[in-house]
């Protein structure tokens, strides 16, 4: 189930005309301030705002023939849902998604504005899953999982290969993990594209379930602690997982007043505009400087969807 | 006094290893939305955070002898103080910089990191005026205004030509007007460079002294009225006045609530930040979309520096 490198040259080219070729930028303020040589990989500026717009159209498009028919469908409150939505709508495909009634009104509006067929459940697992379970039965919709599916994997895995292109010899990449979808991808691109280049996760210690999966050898939850990178607050896969094992050198976790000053680091400096998961990454930077001093570090910005009258400062 | 095509060609050449060549950024949403083709030269990206830089980097590099010997000086408790701080430190020349003593204190840090070395004065035009004059005659150093400056203006101008070289037939470009710096730069290189395009001053109604001076012929003072974009209460100079008037084809103004509507849809729609004054070309053309309608339009984004922790929503 371990995407290939020949599946992430196939999803690259798969999706190149439905997505944004994103822009790698620098901020010599942020370098001075780290010591180190940062590329930030600017998936807030992918359409629907994150990076999960590309395994969303990788997987609709390697589906095909069970997508078109029936549509698509998933369980998911966040980017996920609304990334779904629009890859669908692009294909003239139906997307059914299971929100849980406790969703931001912005995240629902998103969904709806792409033209995802919302139906709300109960904010449970178990309620997420029941419905979702509903939907498909009545509909035939085929599933797509938010990240524990080779597709998806293979297409986010997408956005390193570009950030790898782009920038030659990388001594790091650091992503933000949640259910791994994206870190899966982009190990397997370093592991692909340029095996000299390290990959390490970054995640809020208040969802440090990667840290303590990645030592104790197995799947472990999610804690109950809330965290503002709401994004990362998500279990690992069984596909994920055991990509992580192989080709992940290390977990980095970070406490949610580092996550909020390195995304104002980013907002101020840099004047883009990321959500609190993508600051993820920077933080481990800032709370771990020697081990990254003068190195050259890919980042992936994991998205920039806000709601930006609820801001954390 | 008035910059020649040469001038702000040589001014291009001077200042461009200090400055940034800034991205032009397009948003389908938002095209879709104006129903006009928008390209957006982001100049908060710029150094300093906003197009100031580059005026200010062409001026005392133009002034050199002068600048050199015994510094720089202003007033300003804007984008200029910091761009001319950042652009005195990188050339070795020291800032003198007179601020209002109730000015924010994100801009007096701003000024401060870049090394210009501040003096407050009392918060009134005369206050300031005397203030600088006591400056420069203890000192010897040259003052640098915010825009009645040809050197300025030809600093300016490069913003324009440099979307103008990237972007081929704009029918309009659109700049906010404050003192005039800008908008008599970038009539300037359309002029210049690209005589089918047509340049329009976007202000808040709020700060309609442009509006006011181009009707009357003369310059008309700016209204006690405060507005979100406080970086356009300004009255026209001398020398941006004249320029304005030959070679801009009219002054739309807008609303303050227009103006926050633009910001808000710039920042969620293109994931980039921006100042209020930068939004407020956006709000004329949502104010008057029969106008633009299907156009190939260049938007000058002044800047980047807005303080986060007191946002207009």
């Amino acid at each position: 189930m371990k995407p290939s490198k020949a599946d992430i040259l196939a999803a690259t080219e798969r999706i190149a005309s439905f997505i944004h070729h994103t822009p790698v930028l620098q901020s010599h303020i942020i370098n001075d301030l780290v010591g180190a040589n940062l590329y930030f990989k600017c998936e807030n500026f992918q359409r629907a705002g994150a990076f999960k717009m590309r395994g969303a159209t990788n997987a609709i498009l390697s589906l095909k023939e069970k997508a078109f028919q029936n549509g698509v469908a998933t369980h998911s409150s966040g980017n996920h849902a609304a990334a779904l939505s629009l890859a669908a709508k692009d294909l003239g495909v139906k997307a059914f998604i299971v929100m849980p009634d406790n969703s931001s009104k912005v995240k629902i509006e998103a969904v709806k504005k792409y033209g995802g067929q919302i139906t709300f459940c109960e904010a449970t697992v178990k309620g997420r899953e029941e419905m979702l379970e509903t939907i498909i039965t009545s509909t035939n919709a085929i599933e797509i999982h938010p990240y524990n599916n080779p597709y998806i994997i293979a297409g986010q895995a997408t956005a390193a290969k570009e950030l790898l292109d782009e920038v030659k010899s990388l001594d790091f990449i650091i992503a933000p993990v949640g259910g791994g979808g994206l870190l899966s991808g982009t190990a397997l691109s370093a592991y692909y594209f340029s095996p000299t280049t390290t990959v390490i996760a970054a995640e809020p210690i208040n969802a440090d379930d990667t840290y303590r999966s990645f030592k104790s050898g197995k799947i472990e939850s999610v804690s109950p602690k809330q965290t503002i990178a709401d994004g990362l607050r998500t279990s690992l896969g069984t596909i994920t997982f055991p990509i992580i094992m192989d080709h992940v050198s290390g977990i980095l976790t970070v406490s949610e007043e580092s996550i909020i000053e390195a995304m104002r680091l980013i907002w101020t400096r840099m004047k883009i505009i990321v959500e609190p998961s993508s600051a993820v990454p920077l933080a481990a930077i800032l709370s771990n400087k020697e081990m990254f001093k003068n190195k050259k570090i890919g980042i992936i910005i994991s998205g920039g969807n806000v709601d930006i009258d609820h801001l954390p400062w």
